[in-house]
């Protein structure tokens, strides 16, 4: 049943995702407009769904933060409805002649941008990844197999159902949107082998999902989310900016990939920076963890171990190493980053430069916070994620990171000699 | 010894990926050079361990087709040499700035160009492509570690000693040119999954091999090379150009991936074109397996199975299928095709302009030959392989292919709020 479920679908997708690579863009948002305005008006069918799923919970007993992550209420669901609204004014990537150019035969040869297929999306807790999801896909000619958590079944299928059927009655094809019902973990090592019918799978949650993704997966994926970043602080710099960088890398959201994780502070810059510095972060319950140099400057730091070096924390935990050079903070760099987002903070042109050279990572800042990696942020109007391998994208994605180009080739009979 | 030789390997492949990233265009090209004289100099090394395999070969029963691919005289290694010099003719794709823009809050943001990092090759009899390969990655700033087939073991460790030499007497870091030498399959099973050491990898070679990449790695693979390729001859069509087209795509190099498999013809040109079409075809060795309609009116026609519709024969073997309508050869394109390249043969500009929207591959031509699905002939100078996955590349893969990219940030103190 499971088995067939997931193959319904996939086949359904496949079908569905011919259909949509030639629907234009008004219909597009015509029933982006329309899955919009449905879910407002039978938000009070998906409280319902909702409720079932935070009563289950409750006597699951998860956590307050994770039931305060299900939780949907008239206000989120006015958000989710206006996050629909807001992809129409995004511009649809599909059909975008990328390059154009000519051969001495004569063959005139195009690269046009078109939609991936099917993309696959396995999610945890939150049921609005449901609806961004989705809408994401639609407007980049994509079908969807969306596979959520098992917390928010309910809600998920509630909230598919009405957004489905609102693209329908606008001329999206059956089966563009679609969610796994099925809630065995079986079906998503299901989906992870379904070459034949989807062309990308996309995790978003847990360091736990996205690795047992990346390593059971046969259909490509796309990694997403690990961020172990660092700020490092030049013996060159603007102190009082370098501070207010760290804090807002640190404290404004702790738990999201791009806050940092390491502080690397240049020698000659550690005995101004750091006591301050310290002391505001552990006025806001920041736990410092530094090194040796670190902990002479500040007081009530632990010792930072290699493992403290190479945690994504998610948490306000700050490791601290002081260096003697930038040759050292690349290094660490190099050795325990994730290749998510890096800053420097420098006056010296040569530094920077050399920084945003070496290092190799999705985002490379000079004197700004690494919270700006985000699709948002970046001025893309939309995210699906933030891509942490270096293969099809790299960094946030947006609808364009959604896509893929074929080549189309007008001859006048050329045959290859 | 076999796990120490892939780790070994893949940690200072990509050590040297650091290093490589940052190599100039003049540097990398000197080495380019360096390995052509080198390959020319010490041809009698290579010849010598190429006739080991050879001999092997003959021993273990290889057909005068695999020893002819396997053998290396002064004519081959001259060619390769030349391929590499030709390498150092084509732009450096690293560094190139795709875009840069500002954000309302002062941030300067750029997408540049970087190399991938380390990159995997997995190919099969000719020896040739572990020169090919190590001057592409090289030109992109890539690290290679190769693995080509048992029965080249000999030249291809010569080769690789060799190219790998030349280079690092030019500066190119120790490490940037590796070849597993362990022939063992289980290598192979290593490589598949070896994330913490390589970005990505591609097989070059049949369909067996592939499979098992595709189905075995964790680490992100770029599928290449099956094509089950169509030819649609529309109602409206010159139908001289339609048959030279068709001679062409089906026999000029009938083992290639961009060979025609099918052709599919609309009722209302089968009659004028088939007979005299299909006797040339004979006449050149091709067997035709037909459906009933072209049956009738080709003598000698074999009936064509759905099996034979889903064959990449790669030999001169062809399916002819007469079609009510182009829904027809779009529907049988959709089911039977691999998405690699495709053609029409029209008169008509709104099929034409159909075909070129509605079908799915790499490479949509109108009429020209699909054996024009490569590199050279797109005009990228050099071809690492044909991508026939939707993720990162599409069709024919050159210099560009093998990059990544990474965005660069000019901040003057940006928090976010």
């Amino acid at each position: 049943m499971l088995r067939e479920e997931v193959f319904t679908k996939g086949e359904l997708a496949k079908k569905a995702a011919y259909k949509l690579a030639n629907l234009d863009t008004e219909a597009k948002d015509r029933a982006l407009l329309a899955m919009a305005g449905a879910l407002v008006a039978r938000q009070g069918e998906i409280i319902a769904a909702n409720s079932e799923d935070l009563k289950r919970g409750e006597e699951k007993g998860l956590s307050k933060a994770m039931l305060d992550r299900l939780m949907l209420n008239e206000k989120r669901i006015g958000d989710m409805a206006e996050g629909l609204r807001q992809v129409t004014a995004l511009p649809d990537p599909v059909g975008e002649v990328l390059s154009m150019w000519n051969r001495p035969n004569g063959l005139q040869m195009g690269q046009i941008r078109v939609p991936l297929g099917v993309v696959g999306i396995i999610y945890e807790a939150r049921p609005n990844v449901t609806v961004d999801a989705a809408a994401l896909c639609l407007k980049s000619g994509n079908a969807v197999i969306l596979r959520g958590g098992s917390e928010a079944i309910n809600s998920n299928k509630t909230i598919t159902r009405i957004i489905a059927e609102a693209a329908e009655e606008q001329g999206v094809p059956q089966g563009a949107i679609q969610l796994i019902e099925n809630t065995d973990r079986e079906a998503v090592t299901m989906l992870l082998r379904l070459n034949q019918y989807l062309d990308v799978i996309i995790p978003r949650g847990g360091a736990g999902l996205i690795k047992h993704v990346v390593e059971n997966a046969s259909v490509p994926v796309i990694e997403t989310g690990v961020g172990n970043c660092h700020v490092y602080v030049d013996k060159e710099a603007e102190l009082n900016m370098a501070a207010e960088i760290v804090i807002n890398a640190k404290c404004q959201r702790p738990a999201v990939c791009n806050a940092m994780e390491t502080l690397l502070v240049h020698r000659d810059s550690a005995a101004e920076l750091l006591p301050g510095l310290a002391a505001k972060l552990q006025e806001r319950g920041v736990e410092i963890r530094g090194c040796a140099e670190t902990r002479k400057l500040v007081p009530g730091a632990k010792e930072a171990t290699d493992q403290d070096y190479a945690t994504e924390f998610l948490d306000l935990i700050l490791a601290v190493r002081v260096v003697p050079d930038i040759d050292t903070a690349l290094e660490h760099i190099q050795t325990f980053g994730s290749k998510h987002s890096e800053a420097i903070i420098t006056n010296n042109y040569f530094t920077s430069r050399r920084f945003l050279q070496e290092v190799d990572a999705a985002a490379v800042y000079v004197n700004a916070s690494t919270r700006f990696t985000d699709g948002f942020e970046f001025g893309f109007g939309a995210e699906i994620g933030i891509s942490t391998q270096k293969l099809h994208a790299r960094g946030p994605m947006g609808l364009k990171e959604l896509t893929t180009i074929k080549y189309i080739v007008y001859g006048e009979g050329q045959i290859r000699g």
